[in-house]
C-alpha cells in the first residue's frame, strides 16, 4: 500500500475483531517494521513478544479485561529491555513509541486494523502478572500490547483538529 | 512509494545536506503527516513550525551548533503544548514520538532524508533561546527539531541486531 494511503487509513480500532486468524508471517512483517525504528544512541532496547493466535492473547486478556484484547485473533507484546540503555539518558518511551507507530502502521498497509493499548499495564499488579504470564527477564518492562486483526463493525475515525490549527511557518 | 520501503529505507541522516531546497508543499505534506499520529486521549497536543528554508533553519542552530541543521534546507520544528492534556496522565514522549516518527517516515517516502534531533534542546538555556526565536507561547515546550532535504554524500545505515534476536513467540 502507498505509504501517504496507509497514513490517512489508520486508526485506533477500539471495537472487536473478527476470528479471521492473522497468518505467522503477517505478524512477524509488523513486527519487523516495528524493530526497524530509530532508537536512542541505537540501543535498540525494544523486544516483541508474538501472541499469535485468540488463546494466547486470551491468556494475557484474563489479567486485565480490555475489549480489543477480548476478541483480538493475535497480538504483539511489545517490551523495553532495561538493561539496554546505550546512553545517559532514558528513551524508553520514545523508543517504545517510535517501534509501536511503525507496527500500528504496518498492520494497516496489510489491511489490519490495531490499537495502542498501553493502560491496562499501568498497575504494578497487572505489569507483574503480564510479564509472569510472558516469562519476560527481569530486565524487561510491558509497554504496550497491540491487538492485531481484521475489524467486527464499522472504522471509528476519532474527530481531528484542523491540521492548520496545529502548523505554523517560521514561528507561531 | 510502498509502504514497507519507507519502513527498509529510513535512517537517521547525521551527516550535511546538499542545497536544494524543499518545496513548501512537500514539508506540508510532512507535517500533515505528523499530525496524523496517534495521541493519548485524542489530545493532539502536538503543534508544528515549519522552517522553510535555510536561513530559517541557521537561526535555530545558531542556539547550539549540530552539523544536520547548519546546512539543511528546512526543516520541522515540534513542540508539545502541555495545556492540552487529555487525560491525567502525560503522555507527551508518547505523542511527539508518534508524530516524529511518522514525519520521519514521509520525508523518507518523499525521498528525502531527516534526523529526530532532540538533545540540543534539553538543556533549559537552549530550549528557552529556541523557544523565544520561535515566539513559543508559554504552554509548548520544542522536543525535536526535523532537518529535512537531500543528503550530501552515502547514507550510513547504522548496524541492527538480528530481528530474530528481538523477537519471541508465545513468551520468551
Amino acid at each position: 500500500m502507498d505509504f501517504f494511503d496507509v497514513i490517512n487509513k489508520r486508526y485506533s480500532h477500539k471495537g472487536s475483531f473478527l476470528s479471521t486468524p492473522v497468518p505467522l508471517k503477517h505478524l512477524e512483517k509488523i513486527a519487523h517494521a516495528g524493530l526497524a525504528a530509530p532508537s536512542g544512541g541505537n540501543s535498540q532496547l525494544v523486544k516483541l513478544v508474538i501472541l499469535p493466535n485468540r488463546e494466547s492473547v486470551q491468556t494475557l486478556n484474563d489479567i486485565r479485561p480490555a475489549t480489543a484484547l477480548k476478541t483480538a485473533p493475535a497480538a504483539i507484546a511489545l517490551f523495553v529491555d532495561k538493561s539496554m540503555h546505550a546512553t545517559r539518558f532514558d528513551f524508553s518511551l520514545e523508543d517504545y513509541s517510535a517501534a509501536c507507530t511503525q507496527m500500528l502502521l504496518a498492520a494497516t498497509a496489510m489491511g489490519y486494523v490495531s490499537l495502542w493499548l498501553d493502560s491496562p499495564y499501568f498497575g504494578e499488579a497487572e505489569q507483574k502478572a503480564a510479564c509472569e504470564l510472558l516469562n519476560a527477564p527481569d530486565s524487561c518492562r510491558l509497554y504496550v500490547v497491540l491487538p492485531i486483526g481484521l475489524p467486527d463493525g464499522e472504522s471509528k475515525y476519532r474527530e481531528k483538529i484542523p491540521f492548520n490549527e496545529r502548523i505554523w511557518h517560521n514561528k507561531f
